[in-house]
Formats: structure tokens, sequence, C-alpha cells
């Protein structure tokens, strides 16, 4: 099942809006015979991936599958169907299918066919991998990822609001890795303002994400700027407060590509609840939100980051006006509750990265 | 060398205001022979433990020594000596002497009595072995070590000035693990009123450190806090501002036992560096501050930190009000000067301490 979970997160970055999965199978000695992955959105899944390279050999062998195989005629047949028609002995599943049209029906019918069937074998990581999925499927809403580059101190701009750069290039280089495999990056009026982002993943990556600004009046968006002047590499939506749909500034955006959405709640963590909302109608599975104080401070209040990737760069900027990561309201009490799972570091040059999943976040 | 330099750092904590010094005695063929280390206060010098545990077998042998042989009568006669009548072939050592009685004259004594000499020999990791006695020689003040502990995101208390507890159980051991190493532990009136530290180790380690209060004027030290009811335990100094000396409450500490130092500067860094110069009057080697943002600022602000250790806990805070480690003025410019030299990342159960030394440490 290691195995397989490996083989699967091959197709992260490619297969959304569907999961990664991956398969292997084995026989009765568990000898190696065929691994199989789910590799682009479309594409065969992971199962019968697996099943074709194996061939004849499927008899009497059997199947390990991170995820539930699906019951039903999608943009592919069902796989249970297959899997029954290939002849295993036994089928060892990762976990089930979060999806209501699936969520068991895939297993009960590969055991209606009478193959012997373990479900839960390294569950929590079969979970972990497809957790942005999941979140969509069962929240309807995406996987939200907040990153920042922090000094060692904690801070991400000096009192000058000064941060170019913190991060090394390398760290640079990662971050523009990420947005290859996020289908939006989501930023605010502030870090529009301040760095005249640009936002495209340089070199590109598996999926192309679209840009959207959070501002209340869309003011940060000048003709000038980059993100207008990259108009045609990738989609860009302002996100904005319904008062400002007519303004002339909002219209002249509009009329130059620019995709407007506008929320109707003035709470700043509910407004972002409404946007999340929109991108899950559009299947959007992960976001990567790379913006200053302000806009993550909303985020966090909200209760809707499910993961962090933080850089931290070997430097002291100090000062009690330099910025911090996140803004907003905060905790009162230091709580278990806003707590990350673990982290994992890596080194890229001199900075680290510290990757984790949020205890809360509800996937 | 690296096995000298490796001997010698079981003298840290033990050995100081010396300089911790290892060596290692190996014949013509670079087998080993023997190894030595100043192993505490007053006791042996390395190259002497070494030469001890040898025996006859230094006729002809090679010494390594990861600091120049001194010269001079101290608490032990002049090691160079001893090592030109134990008849080395050859010795390699690490870095010279920084103290300026010695400072050259050991190698040139060696060198006189017609004995092969290398200097230098993996001379950055020697110089960094000695830094804190290298400064205390150098600049007559200690080693600053800053520590704080933070959220993933920055914090080292929530907008409430809730922080117990940021880092777990296992750091905390570490913390007292580091006081035990050092001659004194500095904190802030803030940190005082809030958290009513005791700030001895717990374990006691080799050293026992003063404890420094710095405090306006010393309103922050009472009776039933935890410092007073500790005073038999360490000694407590308190920092204050020269006119509030005179002040019943700060006579009233005095007639408890409490050592009154006054700084005439009001210029808040500038207090600091005459209380670093008063603390380097008494060798005083290695100073913690574990203070909050006020203070840590102001240590920043005059570039008094040589090396930080930093507990990161997997935990999110945020809140534009919440507390960040170092306050003060802060740089303008994210600037290389304030730039640490490289990280060192340890785990401490599901926290990370990272340590590093500054760039601008003139060690
Ligand atoms: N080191 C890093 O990783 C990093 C990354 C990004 C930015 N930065 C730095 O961060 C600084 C910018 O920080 P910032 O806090 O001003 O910018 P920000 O978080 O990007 O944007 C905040 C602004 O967005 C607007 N906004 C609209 N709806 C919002 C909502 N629901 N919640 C929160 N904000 C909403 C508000 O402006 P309106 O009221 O005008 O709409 C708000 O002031 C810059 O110095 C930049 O260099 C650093
Ligand atoms: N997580 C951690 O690692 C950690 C560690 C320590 C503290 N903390 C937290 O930090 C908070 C306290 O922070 P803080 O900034 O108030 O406390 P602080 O840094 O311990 O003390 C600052 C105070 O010291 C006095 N002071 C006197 N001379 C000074 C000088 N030269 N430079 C700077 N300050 C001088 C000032 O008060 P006067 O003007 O009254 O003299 C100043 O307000 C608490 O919430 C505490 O829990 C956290």
């Amino acid at each position: 099942m290691q195995h397989a979970l490996q083989v699967a997160r091959q197709g992260l970055g490619h297969v959304e809006p569907n999961p990664a999965v991956g398969a292997v199978i084995v026989d009765e000695n568990l000898n190696w015979i065929a691994d199989g992955f789910h590799q682009k959105f479309g594409g065969p899944h992971a199962e019968i991936d697996a099943i074709a390279a194996a061939g004849e050999r499927t008899r009497g062998a059997e199947l390990f599958v991170t995820l539930e195989p699906c019951s039903h005629h999608g943009k592919t047949p069902p796989c249970a169907d297959a899997v029954i028609a290939a002849g295993f002995r036994r089928v060892v599943i990762g976990c089930q299918d979060p999806a209501p049209h699936v969520a068991g029906n895939g297993i009960a019918r590969i055991q209606e066919a009478g193959i012997d069937v373990a479900v839960g074998v390294c569950e929590d990581e079969a979970i972990d991998l497809i957790a942005p999925f999941r979140k969509l499927m069962l929240q309807k809403q995406p996987w939200v990822h907040a990153k920042w580059a922090m000094t060692l101190d904690g801070r991400i701009a000096t009192r000058t609001g000064h941060s170019k750069w913190i991060s090394n290039e390398q760290s640079r280089a990662e971050v523009h890795r990420l947005r290859g495999h996020m289908d939006a990056i989501i930023t605010g009026a502030g870090t529009v303002r301040a760095d005249n982002p640009t936002l495209t993943a340089r070199p590109a990556g598996p999926r192309k994400a679209m840009r959207v600004v959070v501002d209340t009046d869309g003011g940060s968006i000048v003709s000038d700027g980059n993100l207008l002047k990259t108009i045609n590499e990738a989609p860009l939506l302002l996100c904005a407060a319904e008062a400002s749909a007519t303004s002339d500034h909002v219209k002249m955006l509009a009329g130059l590509g620019v995709e407007v959405f506008t929320t109707s709640k003035t709470d700043r963590s509910a407004a972002l609840a409404q946007l999340l909302a929109e991108l899950g109608r559009r299947n959007i599975t992960n976001v990567l939100v790379e913006a200053g104080s302000g806009l993550l401070g909303s985020f966090f209040d909200g209760r809707h980051v499910d993961e962090v990737h933080v850089f931290v760069a070997p430097k002291i900027v100090g000062g009690t006006g330099a910025l911090s990561p996140i803004g907003g309201q905060g905790m009162a009490q230091v709580s278990e509750d806003a707590s990350i799972n673990s982290m994992l570091v890596q080194q890229f040059g001199n900075d680290l990265l510290i990757e984790g999943r949020l205890r809360s976040s509800a996937s």
C-alpha cells in the first residue's frame, strides 16, 4: 500500500478535480506484477492502468488500491466492474471514496462478486492523499493552502514595508512549483499595491491557476500593473464588495477581461467563505493564498486554511512596526484548535520550508 | 583535529571563563595514542591532560590541539613548555589564542624549540568553538544568546498576552539545559510582570547563572514573586536607571539581597551596552536573554546579540495585536547585516529548535 501511495502521488497536479489514486498488483506471494496510477483528468483510473499493465496475470492476484474503486459511469466505465472481471483473489483498499455517489458502493459491488475485500490499510495516509478532493466533495470548497516567507523573527516585511527578498532564489523557485499545482492563487489588495505581482507559475506547471485578487473596490488593479499586463496568460478574477460592482473602475477592469465576483457579506471572513463557495462550485480543488497580513488574517479568522507552507529565512528584522504574517483578530489563547498536525521541514539553500496541515482542518 | 574539536566540546559549561580546548596525540602513522580536554576551570589544560594520558609515547608523536598552547603562568604553568618537554615531532594548532597575553607567543615558543608547527587547521570551527571566550577577550563583553519560543506564525504571545505554553515540555527542558550552561540569564520587566519566572535551571547544570532583571525602576520585582522567593538559590541583579537607585522600593530590594546596578544612559540599547560591559568586567562569558519583545528589541537594535535559539511550535495564533519576538526600532530593509550564518535545526517532540549565529556578530 505504501508503494501504491507513492505511485499515486505522481498524479498530483494532473488529475484534479479527481483524486490522485495509485494501484499495485502482486501475486499470491506478494511479488510485484504491475502498478498504475491515475495520470490525468479524463484518463484511465489507477486500477485500470495497473490491470492493463498486468494483462492475464491479474487472475488470482491481489490488487492494492489507495481509494475505493468507483461504481458509476463517469468519464470512464466503473472500475469496480473491471476489477471483478480481472479475476482478483483479493482487493485491499486504502480508504472509502468520500464522493456521495460512490461512498461504499464500489466496495459492496466487489464483495458481492465474491472477492475478498479489506478496507482501511494505511487509511490515514490514503485519506491525507485525497484531502483536497475530500474537502471539495464534502464541503464543496477548495483546499486552502497559505504560503508566506518570513524571517527567523516572524516578519514578512520590515517596518518600512520592505520585503524583497526575504526568501532566497531556491525558495522562490519552490513557490513557482507550488503555483503550478494550484487551481487558483489568491492575493489581497495590499500585496498587489506593494509588490505588483504577476502570480503566474514560471516555469509553468501541470496546472494553470486562475489569479484572484480580493480587493473591496478593485483599486489595486491598475492598467500598467503586472496582473493586467499578463491577462492573456492566466484568468484574473476580482473579488470585490457588491457596492463596487457598478463603479467605473470595476467596469473598466471587466472590459479588459477581468472577471468580477462580488460578495454581499461585509464581515471579511464571511466574504471569503462566499468566495470559496464560488470556487468550489467551479470544482476548484486547490487554492494558494499568497497575501499579506490583512488577507491571511481574515482567512485564519474564518478558519478557512487547511495547510501552510512557511519559508523561514536566516534573517532577523525586528521592529515593533514590522509586519507579521497573520493579522486579523487572532486567537485569545494559545490553543490546540489552531495547531498543526506535524511539521515537515525541508531545506532550500539556507532557507527552511516548514509545511503542515491544520488540525482543525475539516478534511 | 575534528576529533580534538569533538573532545573539546565536553568542557563547554565547565571551563568558563576559560575557552574549551581539546587535544589529540597520534603517532607518526596518525594512529591514536591519547586525547585530553580542558575539563574544568582551574584544572589542567587540554594538552597537559593528553600528555599525561600518553606518558612516554609523546616522544616523536604529533599533537593536535584546537587552540594555541599558552605561554604564561596562570592557574597552571605554561603549556608551551610542557609541549616542548614532551618531545613532539610536530604540533598542529586549530587557531591562535585571542587573549592578548598569548596571541602567538605560545606558537613562537614551540617553534623556537625547533618543533614543526602548523596553525589554522579547521580554523573556522576552532574559532567558532571559542567564540564566547574570544568576544570576552577582544571586546570585554559576554557572548549574548537570545532565546524565544514562537508559533509558526512568529508570535510569542496572543493579543491578550497569553503565552503558556507555546513550546512543549521537551523544549522547555532544553531551555533549562541551556540555562545550566550560562553565567547570567537576563530578562525584562514585562516578562517578570507577565510570567513571574524563576529563571533557575531545573535540574541544575554545570554552571549557576546570575539572574538579571532589566527594569527602569525595579517595580516588577515584588516581595511574593518567584525571583525574590528564590534569592538564596542564585544571585539576582537589578539593572535599573540611575534615577531609581534611591527609591524606597529599590532600597527595599537591596535590603533583601538584590544587587543593584544602575545605568546612566537613557538610550535603551546604550544602557544595555553598559550592562554588558559590567558583566564582561566580571568575566561573565555567556548570557542568555529570555525576554519579551521590548527587551529583545533593544538588544537587537544595539546589535548586542551573537546567537539565537528559536523554538518554533506547530501552532498558529494570528492577530494584529499579538506579540512578535523582537520589538524595538528594527531594520528598515531586509539586510544581509542581520542574517544568520547558518541555521541548525533540531526536533524536540513536535517543536523545532532553530539555532544560529548572527553574521554581524563580532566574534
Ligand atoms: N513575505 C511574504 O510572504 C509576503 C507575501 C505577500 C505580501 N507580503 C507583504 O505584505 C504586505 C501587504 O500586506 P497587507 O496586509 O497590506 O496586504 P494583503 O493581505 O495582501 O491585502 C489586504 C487588503 O485586502 C483588502 N481586502 C478586501 N477584502 C478583504 C478581506 N475579506 N480580508 C482581508 N482583506 C481584504 C483590504 O484592502 P481594501 O480595504 O482596500 O480592500 C486589505 O487591506 C506587503 O508589504 C507585502 O510585501 C509579504
Ligand atoms: N514566548 C517566549 O519565548 C517569551 C519569553 C519571554 C516573554 N514572553 C512574553 O512577552 C511578554 C512581555 O513582553 P515585554 O516586551 O513586555 O517584556 P520584556 O521585554 O521582558 O520587558 C520590557 C520592559 O523592560 C523594561 N526595560 C528597561 N530597560 C529596558 C531596555 N533597555 N530595553 C527594553 N526594555 C527595557 C521596560 O519597562 P519599564 O519601562 O517599566 O522599565 C520594558 O517595557 C509577555 O507576554 C511574556 O509572556 C514570551
